[in-house]
């Protein structure tokens, strides 16, 4: 089953973007999740680790969050979950993406305006 | 265990603002999400019905969402599902709402500016 | 986007086994899914109200299901959420539905063994 | 925000009991979940990467999952997400872990029987 997670966190590092050589567009960047964990003994929340992981996102998503969004901002996001291997010469690890199929501005700090990108109908989603 | 959800959808009516005696802000839209589903026999991804929920936020949230949507725009909630049985006089129902514990503006369809709110330091998530 | 939703709850009717025309196994049950909220004036967590859902699982989930599920056991569910309204006659309402993709026992109270069931492979899921 | 996720998939190791020195029952395994993803191109669902967890799982639900499970089950788990760094010596790595909430098996390829466990009464979830 596809592994959907939603994310509430802030964009740790400035979203860089991409285009493949076909035209498709990319964007991507760090989040920081930090996470709260209740604590019996004390009876009240504390604060736990903070989970990172690398969200990317694509088409007329991607180029609209790269015109939107900066590092510091707090977003939600909506995706799949990838959590992968990976080698590169002698080193390996871990990498966790999300595919973002939503994103935007959480609203718990502030305010947006909204503007309308005309002339594009988005594909409909795959999923 | 709370019923968590993450909604993704178009705001079907103008948020209602109101502040309780007491000083809390609220604010409530009906919230209109589109299903797709994959239909076996085509191969392919159909409209299936809208789902209608009643979002509502608070506090500083409430305030923001307020002052940032209005009817039409495409936002992400997550929050947590209510599923209410209610009665007035002789007709009774079931109410599907959501309280959010993050909202804003989707990047699909526009883009954003963000402006920080000062002064208040909202409070700590108790989950 | 598809409305995701996890439920824990109790099966809370006897399940109900049906088979159409063409041959299709369905099984259907009432899930009651209490609630908890914290209480920031109390600064612990209290029971709230109980969210009620129809839920459905098809093919040889259902027939699955239909062997192996009583009217009080903890279930978990993932699937999909539809919120539909109906009218029959005078009367009209909400109803509140979950299309299981995946069902099964929790095992918080109790344990369970497990029988594999030949001879048919499950169709893949279209999601 | 919690990061709330739920998973289906494989027990792809053999459930492993503890019990820490204050008497707290913990159970772990890796868990193998298959990802499919849309083609846009072919029109059609094919196998995607498959991601990997190291799932937990404490208390009642501990006990019952180490009596229940076995290598090669299909479950479900609806859980907390953590995402953690670690070291050791001159090694380093990313861990990708899942403390459970619920836990059982999946019932699409199979039959359960259950049986309740006398005498305890789990402690109420903090969440």
């Amino acid at each position: 089953m596809t592994d959907n997670i939603t994310l509430v966190g802030v964009v740790a590092t400035p979203p860089k973007s991409m285009q493949t050589a076909s035209g498709l567009s990319i964007v991507s960047f760090r989040l920081a999740s930090s996470q709260r964990r209740y604590d019996r003994t004390r009876n009240a929340w504390v604060d736990a680790d903070t989970n990172w992981y690398s969200v990317t996102a694509f088409r007329q998503l991607a180029d609209n969050a790269s015109a939107s969004l900066a590092k510091g901002d707090r977003v939600i996001v909506a995706g799949r979950l990838r959590v992968r291997s990976w080698e590169n010469g002698e080193k390996s690890g871990t990498a966790v993406e999300v595919d973002a199929d939503a994103l935007g501005p959480d609203l718990l700090f502030g305010t947006t305006s909204f503007t309308r990108v005309a002339g594009r109908t988005p594909e409909p989603d795959a999923a």
